[in-house]
């Protein structure tokens, strides 16, 4: 694999291609060219490939790409296969939503346990996970060393919950609370959601259409 | 303002801008030049300018963007002015998360009711939305004309029910489901909400550090 500098735009778009291999890969789809996937992608077939060529040589000339390596490809850079482990702090509503609908397994992360400051949740079990109390979340990372925290909970802790996880040794932040989080502690990395973004895109169409 | 085809590419970084630039208009900031609004987004300065140029003439040589016209100018664009009526279908942990922490007023949207066949649900109220039964849904869209439809149902609903609401005039979903929706009706628009996007980012992230 070449060793380069990958830009945003391309590593934003890797969940995409993975998304759409994926499906196809489900459809029972053997193979495809980079026409056709950009057709269905919305992007060009040239700048397929020219973000594949990051990551190596994939595709053959007159015969397009074998949906299975690369949807496999792609599953490996976006490091799928790693096993990360994942927590979830904040058991309202949104986690609660995520934990039970949400297929974390399809893409590699075994979720571990979830944490709620609610007595109501403490001690009860969503699609098999149990809800802990907030007070043992220290301990419990200390411990079983989770790689990624989902955090779904009130603004108003957002910060501070990040920084005592950073310094328990966690890397990575789904991020839902839209507080943009941030450390000067390097190798720890925040994904936001923002829900907004999709809505808006959506106000822009039927605005015109 | 000028009439050309907006690329897709463009159409999804106009809530990105939005956001950024409400966040400035916030925090006080008057000006911002096109070279420090791109550092903040990650994108480039002449991205910047590109990207604008679609849709008519901003910002000053030397002065760069005034926020709070440019803000008001994307939000305009985006029609967040527009006052589209929303409603929400399926109240569920998911929905009703939405309901509760998601600033539908912010960009212009105003909230009507909420819908679930949940008898639990029914009559209850989530920061002041009415949860109507689903049997209440069709009649409730015919006489009150929402303009979207958030989708937070399970996924073996999601297609009749988005079929359901089309013939009844809704024009656009913000759709939860994971489900790819689709129809033969012009002039309708699918927003969907790929949670796993940002997560599969977040791993690509951490594995490679």
């Amino acid at each position: 694999m070449k060793k380069q500098k990958i830009s945003d735009a391309v590593i934003h778009r890797l969940p995409r291609y993975y998304r759409y291999l994926d499906d196809l890969y489900n459809k029972g789809v053997v193979r495809i060219s980079s026409n056709s996937l950009g057709s269905r992608m919305d992007i060009t077939a040239s700048q397929i490939r020219q973000d594949l060529s990051c990551f190596g040589e994939f595709g053959q000339q007159g015969y397009g790409y074998n949906v299975a390596e690369l949807r496999a490809e792609i599953g490996h850079i976006l490091g799928i296969d790693n096993g990360h482990r994942i927590i979830v702090v904040g058991a309202g509503h949104l986690g609660h939503a995520l934990l039970q609908n949400f297929d974390f397994e399809k893409v590699g992360f075994q979720i571990d346990s979830a944490f709620d400051v609610a007595s109501s949740m403490i001690g009860t079990t969503i699609r098999g996970v149990t809800v802990r109390s907030m007070d043992e979340l220290d301990e419990y990372v200390e411990q079983y060393h989770p790689d990624v925290a989902v955090l779904t909970v009130p603004q108003s802790v957002a910060q501070p919950l990040a920084d005592r996880l950073i310094e328990l040794g966690i890397r990575g932040f789904w991020n839902f609370t839209n507080v943009e989080l941030s450390t000067q502690v390097s190798g720890v990395f925040f994904e936001n959601v923002h829900f907004v973004d999709t809505l808006l895109t959506l106000s822009y169409r039927i605005s015109r259409s």
